[in-house]
């Protein structure tokens, strides 16, 4: 099976009233069901790259795992769609895992909101990471120009996993969260500290990605879109520098402004 | 509770190294647990407009009702976020009925994607609708012009249910699948015909945005943006017209043009 992102696909181009036959570019899904130790765990449609780095990701998102040693072995039936994980600690992951609203007798705020496995697995962000508004506009030019597949389809999501620096690897996904586990598995697959890391997104910052990120330890979030309100109040609580609409030379900082090296109130 | 669509947030812009402090409107991300006959069904973030449409909507998605008058009783606790519904014919809502992948004997092309509600309730649609191509840039213009919020906070889709003709209703959630639920919903409570519907909608077409256009039983969708490959394999195989990036006065049809009555091949 090969690996890629688009196939060819006829179609019907009208210009006004002007039918023409050609050709187009149409994103791949690809139907993948995570079976762990003998049970169905989930079935998530993502594009078939780095399908290894998307199955840890996705377990250490879930809370399944923590670091790849606990992964006893990882088998890929790709022609099937199918992953067959064998984990070193055995847990139920029925229903009652990954569903269940968490609602702790103390919550306040966006607390209450956790599911089950968030509550386990997302940590308050302690990294002293910093940034400079001219860094961010930067990594987001990177991340663009490395979305040929983006500007060719215009139906994938894109993740970059960056120092303030620069560009460590870049994610493509028609799933917008697929792309950051395939982030996360790489991350836990090659033991990379969080703590000196930012994470770049294409896509809309809601409280689903803000908590992924929570996860992996990453103290900045870059993304070309809007957060939803939730995710910022998650953003404050777990201290994470949430910075939205990064367009050429503007950003909007919603949390967390400290990480921001030039900033000052004038 | 009121139900808004967006909140005012304090930011940091930044133009250049330039900050200032100001207000943004950003969306409102609302926790909604669904719990049916007693049990915890699903955990969903959505704009909280059109709760009840939404949960009718989610529930016919997921094949556990065909009508509104299955629904005995729905009962919202919208500070808590919990729908409570009450249902005619009982059925277990364990884990099984909606993650399970089904793979049937003679499967093939498309079909093994199928998870087991889809299998349940996806059917072939058998609309004749037409429309012309002018019709389907004037439906995505009025889309877009209804849609203020988006414009607003870059961070919510939109559906609308139409006519060739026309609007009929509009929706808009900061979830891909709510928006479309919300219209779903709409239709069982109002038993609005599909036959000589279409949906237009912001968001790129994906097999799940095409399999809700199935369950409906809406001939055409059209969307400004791309479709993706198993999109089209299902939209080939379930009769759906899938028309992709409407935009101005261009746009791609991917499958089914006989619904096209201006198509003819030069």
């Amino acid at each position: 099976m090969d690996h890629q992102v688009t196939v060819q696909q006829p179609i019907i181009r009208f210009v006004d009233d002007e039918p023409r036959e050609m050709n187009d570019e149409v994103a791949i899904e690809y139907p993948l069901t995570v079976v762990v130790d003998g049970e169905e765990f989930a079935t998530m449609v993502c594009t078939p790259t780095y399908i290894e780095e998307l199955v840890i990701g996705f377990l250490a998102s879930e809370g399944l795992i923590r670091s790849s040693d606990e992964i006893l072995s990882l088998t890929l039936d790709e022609p099937r769609g199918f992953a067959y994980v064998e984990l070193k600690y055995k847990q139920s992951v029925s229903k009652d895992f990954h569903s269940k609203r968490f609602i702790g007798s103390c919550c306040g705020k966006s607390r209450q909101f956790y599911l089950q496995n968030d509550a386990r697995t997302a940590r308050t962000v302690l990294s002293r990471n910093t940034i400079t508004p001219d860094q961010c506009f930067s990594l987001v030019n990177q991340m663009q120009n490395s979305s040929r597949d983006f500007q060719v389809t215009g139906g994938v999501h894109n993740a970059a996993l960056c120092t303030s620096e620069g560009m460590v690897i870049f994610r493509t996904d028609i799933g917008r969260h697929n792309a950051l586990d395939k982030i996360f598995g790489y991350m836990i697959q090659n033991r990379i500290s969080p703590a000196d890391k930012v994470i770049v997104f294409s896509g809309r910052i809601s409280s689903e990605v803000l908590l992924k990120v929570a996860k992996m330890g990453v103290g900045i979030i870059l993304s070309k879109s809007a957060p939803t309100s939730l995710a910022l109040e998650l953003a404050k609580d777990l201290e994470i520098t949430a910075i939205g609409f990064v367009r050429n030379s503007s950003m909007n900082v919603y949390t967390h402004p400290q990480r921001l090296v030039t900033y000052s109130v004038r």
